[in-house]
């Protein structure tokens, strides 16, 4: 008889997704999840909130506990298991018991691999510092507020300017350290074009953060064990804590033996149904590529929400029904303080190198009608292709009830909608909602003249 | 020579969307607008928060001034004129200069039709007394507020709970009186499905608002020509001063005689380019019909952003340009006290009228992370087609930053997506703004299940 064994790698978003999802269809499953730490199914995208102390007890995090999907959903989760090793030939994984220190091969029938990444760091002297953070885990957003709690570190660096480094800056603002970003690029955000990241950078200089532009870093000065200054080709920076905000890593390397196919930065290749090249074999979350619907090219990008959708694809087909993933659009948000910055879609870069012609515009309107209080600005950046008009990116800076409007460009991106679809469409309005021209038609408005 | 003259009926926003685009693209060619009141494009969606304080001066509800349409833009604006009748065999129309008291007939090349709508009232006894108000116009606006101002009404009667009735009722409560609010059927907000309904009744209850459901305005009493009680068919409810939210009506009735063809609630029928059934007569905003674009039908609606639309649509095909207005899906959006309620699409009763086959699913999600401070409730109702899952419609009721996700909605139904396509959207997420899965998406991934 074929085994039916059900093992799955990793434990959080995706992982857990899948393993509901399949327990909901099969209920007497054999479902085996293996998890290297000790949680199950949090919001790595709530970790800076806990340092901020914007949410007072890490629990609020956890969605569901390792005990409650053994006792409520009968799904065998192992946690502190570290798998080292996949043998696809004979279809078995080999799995550290990190509490017990024991191996031992385990059987699957299926794999899901749902591994997720890691903060990037440079493999440096001091990288793994005890005053050096990424916060890609639960585990490493403890011990930061650990360390907070216990060490009163007065600095922090932080280094890289993305969406992480922004949360993180505001974070620690929030507990009152003093906060500069090393960043690589003129700008931060460089998932936004040049001229909106000036924007945002201006943003952060106004709420006291002190940005290191085109600097990056070089090495780390040491101290009784712990980093005391990030060293740029510039400048020495002392502070008294490290933040990654780098970009993240797939965990993939336990697969560099296998037969897997790895992609883009060596995440998991894996097709619409999100199986790999392996029969049996699914992978789904941050440790996968992701097809760009708006470029067509698979590229690695670790978001919360695609990690839910392709673990609920994967779960549904490993059930036996036939669901497909078909992409994304490089959606995302952010809020650092009263600022609020959301993207989706490509950037003029990114248009450059694929050599599609395009157009753009820049706009500032209110977030409300101009005679509502508390109207506020919002800058919209639309990018569309020359003739057809084609949306092909949308980027918002603005303040209060700017950023969730960028979802409105990524359903136009997602079905290929034209400038003209968009100032057609019947968006809400009233006046404590919007101006009577939605800032994104108003953006349209302006672009459709130069197309 | 042709006459090239475009005269305008009408100078609020359809028209003098229409008159500024033309001056935009045909700086030489006379543009006369006649407009009954002292006053062009104001925002009449504004006029409630005038009422409640919100907005202190009323010169802020006006965009653009009719001095500085004439000055700036050379656009001869003749306010205090009505337009008494069309005849479009001559092609001229008979004006009242109502400060003169004199009559004349005008001659046009073109003429655009944008005489927007009234607040309705049946013809009883009283309904043009100095304590009843439509709120329709600017002007109307001002008198009650210099009533509330000189005459400090204590109470007050609302007639019909839709949007207007329910952000009257805001605006009166902020100003200190005790609301009551008169509707014909069992809910407020007969654009909501009843069960949605039922929960703004309860927020209006739970707002202070004396609701007398299931019942219908048959009279007014009146004392000292004012209106002292209106009469339903149960009771009579005493009152101070009464609020019109018994929907609009086109202001057509001047064009009875003409050739003009008109059609749902006596609405000016007009294509897509906004052309009438008669060469050279052009017609935008309020006074126009409007094809849902989901029910395929034409119907009556009065809406800001379809005057926006269609008046620009109307001046770009004037100017020679040769732009459509697709039609709307009939959305919707309303703030009252920490209430948002917002819809889009179809209800269930118009499915059952045009006999399609329906599923629906409403559900309770957060509008943001739920460990996030200040997620509030967010209520989403989505209904789609059986079998085929494309969505018909969409309604939310919640508290803040809940409404503004109807715009994903609309943007679906115009573009015929299925329940699958929305569950796969990339919409944005980061704790502040949204739970992992939006709410819309919640609601589909729940209603995917009952096709």
């Amino acid at each position: 008889m074929q085994n039916n064994r059900l093992v799955i790698v990793g434990g959080d978003a995706a992982g857990m997704s899948a393993a509901s999802k399949v327990r909901r269809e099969q209920p007497d499953r054999e479902i085996v999840v293996f998890e290297k730490s000790q949680y199950t199914s949090y919001s790595a995208c709530g970790i800076p909130y806990f340092i901020s102390e914007t949410v007072k007890e890490v629990e609020e995090l956890i969605v569901r506990s390792p005990e409650e999907f053994r006792e409520k959903y009968h799904i065998d989760v192992r946690t502190m298991h570290l798998v080292l090793e996949v043998d696809t030939d004979k279809k078995r994984i080999r799995v550290l018991d990190k509490e017990k220190k024991e191996e031992s091969w385990e059987e699957y029938g299926q794999l899901l691999i749902a591994t997720g990444g890691t903060a990037f760091c440079p493999d440096i002297e001091g990288h793994d510092a005890e005053n050096v953070f990424g916060i890609s885990t639960l585990k490493s957003g403890i011990n930061l507020e650990n360390y907070i709690e216990w060490e009163s570190p007065k600095t922090a660096v932080i280094i890289g300017g993305g969406y992480i480094g922004l949360e993180m800056a505001e974070a620690l603002l929030m507990r009152g350290l003093k906060v500069a970003l090393v960043n690589r690029g003129p700008q931060v955000m460089n998932t936004l074009d040049p001229d909106m990241g000036e924007i945002v950078s201006e943003a952060m200089r106004n709420l006291g953060v002190t940005l290191y532009l085109e600097e990056e870093l070089v090495s780390f000065e040491m101290n009784n064990k712990r980093v005391s200054a990030v060293v740029t080709k510039k400048q020495s920076i002392p502070t008294d804590i490290v933040v990654l905000g780098m970009g993240t890593s797939p965990n993939t390397k336990f697969l560099k033996g296998s037969k897997i196919a790895l992609g883009a930065k060596d995440a998991i290749k894996a097709d619409a149904h999100m199986q790999t090249n392996i029969k049996d074999v699914w992978a789904a979350g941050d440790c996968t590529e992701t097809l760009n619907l708006v470029s067509k090219q698979h590229i690695y990008i670790a978001m919360g929400t695609l990690a839910n959708k392709t673990g609920l694809v994967a779960g549904s087909n490993i059930a036996g029904e036939n669901l497909m993933f078909p992409g994304g659009v490089g959606t995302a948000v952010c809020k650092i303080c009263k600022y609020e910055v959301a993207r989706t879609g490509l950037l003029e870069k990114d248009l450059k190198k694929l050599g599609i012609d395009y157009v753009s515009a820049v706009i500032v309107s209110k977030t409300r009608a101009h005679y509502y209080p508390n109207a506020k600005n919002i800058t919209v950046k639309l990018i569309a292709e020359k003739n057809s008009g084609r949306l092909l990116g949308g980027q918002i800076i603005g303040e209060e009830d700017a950023a969730k409007r960028i979802d409105v460009l990524a359903t136009a991106l997602t079905h290929n909608l034209t400038l003209q679809n968009i100032i057609d469409l019947d968006l809400s309005y009233a006046p404590p909602f919007s101006p009577v021209w939605d800032p994104v038609q108003t953006a349209a408005r302006k672009l459709i003249n130069e197309i």
